[in-house]
């Protein structure tokens, strides 16, 4: 991580996942570190600010969540769609090396059990409320975010700054077949639209 | 609705949520119909396709869901932003005529129990899954899509098409404090990136 890396205010948290970005789901147990794509993860509330994500059951990084109680969602930029692509299309079960060929860099925070990938634009660290039932039934897993980070070229103040930044910086946005968006630009609200 | 909706393959209606639109709610119960935009709506399964949504308890919409067990979402294009803002922002216990005065026309099809927004790209037509917990610590409801559609000049064959449509029809992806952004320029993966 670099001096770009700020703390968010947790009341603020939401903003990161709220324009819908496919993201990155880190986790690590018992010496194992893992890094998903996830589609399907989505703001729940405010303060404090809670998260739902879905993860399968075939996923190896769903184990070190149940084991751990852990996860870290970030949020990858178009620079990283590649990187992105990949962790979200190979299996730790099959590539042991998945990481490392996948491109992604890990680092610990002191204070914090799962490592985060660098290069990404923000960042949540999460501890998951056990809910056996959902989990079960539905894959949902309901997490409360408990420290909030992003890089300030591309985060500041409570806002993305998509439109000032380096292109390189938005986020992703997947449909299916490795089709992805970039987020755009900003919209104006015409108060007689 | 007009000749360009046509109905979505169920095991496809996932795409219509994947990239993480904001989005439109609608409900009707006793006479009442009503409409509000949510941020925090996800895609929960491919098939049957579900979805969550979180819906607060001081929603007039809500009140309508629980009580019909249905509702619809759908997809509000650049073009709706400012319908999108007002629904989001008025409530119908305060203004009755939230609905007209928003510009919202709704349409009713044969044989579905909630009225569908006029003019989004794409509807999902969805049977509310009683989750009593989660609705009531959460605000989360867990809905199953029956029924979807899309605007064949927005989603055709499984996929969008904002790259080819007019810019009005682009997805909006909320932030905060008015802020949204369209969805942008589709992402080519690199393999060596």
């Amino acid at each position: 991580m670099n001096e770009h890396v700020q703390p968010v205010a947790l009341e603020k948290a939401y903003r990161l996942l709220n324009h819908g970005p496919t993201v990155l789901v880190s986790a690590r147990h018992g010496g194992v570190d893992n890094v998903m794509a996830a589609a399907w993860a989505c703001a729940l509330d405010f303060d404090p600010p809670k998260v739902t994500i879905v993860l399968d059951k075939i996923a190896r990084t769903r184990a070190l969540v149940e084991a751990s109680g852990w996860l870290a969602i970030q949020v990858p930029t178009v620079g990283q769609a590649a990187l992105t692509h990949r962790v979200g299309t190979q299996s730790l079960l099959d590539r042991p090396d998945k990481l490392a060929s996948s491109g992604v860099v890990l680092h610990t925070l002191e204070g914090h059990p799962v490592p985060l990938v660098e290069g990404c634009s923000a960042w949540l660290m999460c501890r998951v409320i056990d809910e056996p039932h959902n989990q079960q039934a539905y894959d949902l897993f309901i997490a409360e975010v408990v420290a909030a980070w992003a890089d300030d070229r591309a985060f500041r103040d409570g806002h993305w700054l998509f439109e000032q930044a380096s292109p390189d910086w938005r986020s992703l946005h997947y449909v299916a077949g490795g089709q992805f968006y970039a987020i755009g630009e900003p919209v104006v609200i015409d108060p007689q639209g």
